[in-house]
């Protein structure tokens, strides 16, 4: 299958490269960008001799016709614009922006403030959450890929949440990322001398990712919930951890929890629970497609605690959007994802 | 006025030297440890020239005979044993572990799995949380300075704690600290090539300052509380940011919020609180003995987000604790400890 | 003594409020900036409540009528123009740009690539090399001071060369910068994500350090020096080492070595040498003007090692500046300057 | 093939895991420790679910008697002890410490501290520069793996120095390492705290390392070589740069040296080198076997610079070993180590 991949040189698009470069079904047939043409090797010098394709201008029909599957690694907006020109066109489209991912587009104005993308596209794209879409998935012509955070979040939160255990009112997701979910563009705020030795605090209940999971977690519920959900920038390049407090509609020790967990998460090979007692830390997904999951339920409070860790340019991002393509593609879902984490 | 330190090698016991080295009242008299006697220099040389003193054997009786003050900067365990030693001698004791904290001798053998110190001890101790205990610090001879951790979290929840202003049940803590909270002694899991490019979550609802938080705060609330408290590392060298989540006993706004907090803090020099959509970042207060305090009431979900910023050497340790020999003495609360933050 | 900065929201000027905020002596009468004209504080958040002036624009008429003395922290080219107005008025100025530092224009212009200071300038600046240059500083009106490269490679260096010790064909610089050097100004290079866990080798053979350092050490060799330099960056955000290997003319030990940089740097409180066997990191000077030196003579090779460290933005930057105005003004050499090292 | 590792617990032996356990013909058989026998994945929970062996204790016999080939990852002196024991069995030896690397036993002893290995072993070991050596190590029994830092310098010096090119007096190697090379043993110098935001020189002169290095230059110089070599630590956790200075026999400019190398190292896939003005970073080979290679000529002093990048866990310990590894049993070099490096 020949992929053509947008917005190559951000970091999104550097992992994707990674990913298809070695992938076994997938082509890496063309890359774009709206910036110089020039050899992706010369942007990234780590791909000197592994990778040496020259960065393309956009041309939507040409891609279309050559490409059956095209990866648009491109921010919010750009995406938006790039999906209605691909939206008629015999292509697959699988967008790793947000602007596919909220039903409702009132909100994504509201949230996102701009125009959303047109009622058809919104109707037809599917929510690329793999371990819980996947038959949505398997047909999906237009894929909207999962934010890096709703990604931790939803993929800790979805057990108890399917099973209706948890007290909607409850959800209180703290989440700290990497730098690299930041981009490539310069900005102040992401420079070393900022970051380092530092931990911030952004966006307090104002991020975009807030709609996306409630939009899922109401799904699941079967009626509207609200988090509280705040974002942190942890002075690492990848990684996101995602602690979460619930309380629960009844009581479960952290024993029956696992149990849970790896009951639902039996035969999904990203999905690592923890044993009782052990939490995951982000290094130990780091340059790989898991989520790692712990658990502990408080007897003193009454809450639980869930920690969920992925590395955000891979299940949170390329991995997870490599993941969609082999599932509609009918692949083995860990096809060019069999990457150990890099430890240390 | 004459300090001893005992425990000078460790990081809480260094941040004492820098700040007393240069204090315009107290002068270090001697410096102690239990391990050899040699210059401090030689331990750290960023002290060579600045800082000559030589280390020696910890002998209570000579100590309290010739200092006015003592600081502990021992672990839990040792510093109770050399209370003990000081207790029946004319000597100011300012203990930096936890030992003299928990009023409860039956909640510190829970939680620090060990035996208390002396009821006569605990009923003399005073809880040295500066900027709320004014009055009893002024008098007191056995200070209990309080943890890294619950100065974060009970300056960022005193105002509205102590106007009852919060459900009591409703308090999630989540905090984040740098690695040199962990000291200075070898292991595994504070190596340099673990914790970097890292993130951990550990002693999940099982940390000994949880009872130290909740002491207080019911104290405050005039009834029993109990917190959710998770602890995290992040992959700095010093700060700790407390993020919490509470529910009010009323609705009150941001802007309601922050004046409350520049109205509780008003001549509490150490204490900054932020305007209206900002947030405080640790390094902002790196090196420092500030507390910084950011805000939001959020109308969606109904939780009020507190943020709160220290270094964990300086207003978590050692800078508190000098503020309270400072009190004690009757001096200015900001004699010795006018240090701006390093950034970047 | 009012002072007045310029550049005052990059990190060098940064450096100089932390320095100048707590001075005893210098006041700091006004802050300038080419940009918004805003509080500081809103720029540096952890200058809250300690500094609360308003950044305003450059008037050097009213500068040079209302302050004693100037502090440049532009970047080049910037510096330059400032210097020339400044020139003929009742103001003295220290520049912590490159843009009085070489006395041959062509030398300038064939490094920085533009157009250098009028000859007039040049004639009059002093390099502010405090601990060689004392006695030229002190009557200085306008004053060069010298580049965090420099400044480490050339104390290093100073004791052999002026005894004229050294092959002067054969010396080796290889220095080693933290990320605050770079300024803060956004670019991709600088980005947390691409400098963490990173170390980078850059403008090879082209660093326009190396005429500063050269003009100096030919100065003291009597005839033309020729070094070989270079600079890379190190994943934090202040400290540079300058490593550097020399042939002698005689043989030394190191003891004796020792020897003669300790009799050299007597009474010299910013220079510490350690002892033998024991080497300096960049995080024992952190936050502090010391430049410390460690040296050792190999027998295997005949060559020399000495290794140099700094706080860029201290004794390379800001902390120097300052020093030379204590100079300029007939004050302590270390008057506010007295910081601790921030370990760890 | 079946694989036996003995010292996986520790970073080289963890490297080992990542690479064997995804290698298309090598088959990790067994696993050993001298420490606790339990599941790795207790050890390294990022292995959780992908590689799920128990530790044994080290049964050299039953090693010998199951496995073809035996990978220590263990300590020098450690590494002596288990070469004797399995070399008079029927297996393959691969060792990555420095017992078999020196030629001359009493340099063994007078830079490692301890006694070497026998005569006989010394004979028989044959040191494993893949690039260099590849026709010895085909029919080599007894492998010794490069070290970290020689393997860096030697590439980088090689294509100049097997041409003698290079005035062997004049080499000058200045290396930089991430933290990782000094192993996962608690150790206060290997504290996150002490290592963050701090850059360090050690072992001055003194490094085991600089006789393994003078031994192969020898060799290619046909005359003994002495090198003045440095080694810091770089607060990152993977990398290794080797910033070289050398005076060249005759004169070459920077456009020859690179055609110079890019012949040599033609067909070699691991070694890349940079184009003229491009020098390489460490983050660029992060978790690949790559070493790349940068190089300038300097008119003014007449010196080259080169310099050379490798992952010290990866070229420059397990990667290489597995490499040597493909050459002795006659695979394609690239066999199982074409990971892509981890950027960023």
């Amino acid at each position: 299958m020949k992929a053509a991949i947008i917005g190559t040189t951000g970091y999104g698009g550097g992992e994707l490269i990674r990913i298809l470069a070695n992938h076994p079904f997938f082509d890496i047939h063309s890359i774009h960008t709206t910036r110089d043409e020039k050899s992706l090797s010369d942007e990234y010098p780590h791909l000197t001799g592994i990778f040496e394709k020259v960065l393309t201008k956009i041309d939507t029909e040409k891609i279309a016709e050559e490409a059956d599957v095209v990866f648009l690694a491109t921010p919010s907006k750009v995406s938006g614009k790039l999906v209605d020109s691909f939206f008629r066109e015999d292509i697959k489209v699988i967008d790793l922006s947000g602007d596919m991912r909220l039903k409702e587009p009132d909100s994504y104005k509201a949230w996102y403030g701009h125009e959303p993308v047109g009622d058809s596209i919104l109707a037809e794209a599917v929510y690329g959450l793999s371990e819980w879409n996947r038959e949505e998935i398997k047909s999906a012509r237009l894929l909207a890929n999962p934010g890096c955070y709703p990604t931790a979040a939803l993929l800790g939160l979805a057990p108890l949440m399917a099973e209706k255990l948890v007290d909607p009112g409850s959800i209180i997701i703290d989440a700290k990322s990497g730098v690299s979910g930041a981009g490539r563009s310069p900005s102040m705020g992401t420079l070393y001398a900022e970051l380092n030795e530092n931990f911030k605090i952004y966006k307090v209940n104002e991020h975009q990712h807030i709609p996306e999971i409630e939009q899922q977690l109401s799904l699941w519920n079967g009626e509207d919930v609200k988090v509280t959900f705040s974002t942190h920038l942890i002075p690492v390049t990848r990684g996101i951890m995602a602690t979460m407090y619930v309380k629960l509609q009844e009581e479960l020790d952290t024993l029956r929890l696992i149990d849970l967990y790896e009951e639902t998460y039996n035969g999904h090979p990203f999905i690592r629970v923890r044993k009782n007692g052990v939490f995951p830390s982000v290094k130990e997904v780091k340059g790989s497609n898991f989520c790692d999951i712990g658990l502990h339920a408080d007897k003193r409070t009454g809450r639980v605690t869930i920690v969920s860790v992925i590395d955000n340019l891979m299940k949170g991002a390329a991995g997870q959007a490599v993941q969609n393509a082999n599932i509609m593609y009918g692949l083995e879902e860990t096809a060019g994802l069999e990457m150990i984490p890099l430890y240390p």
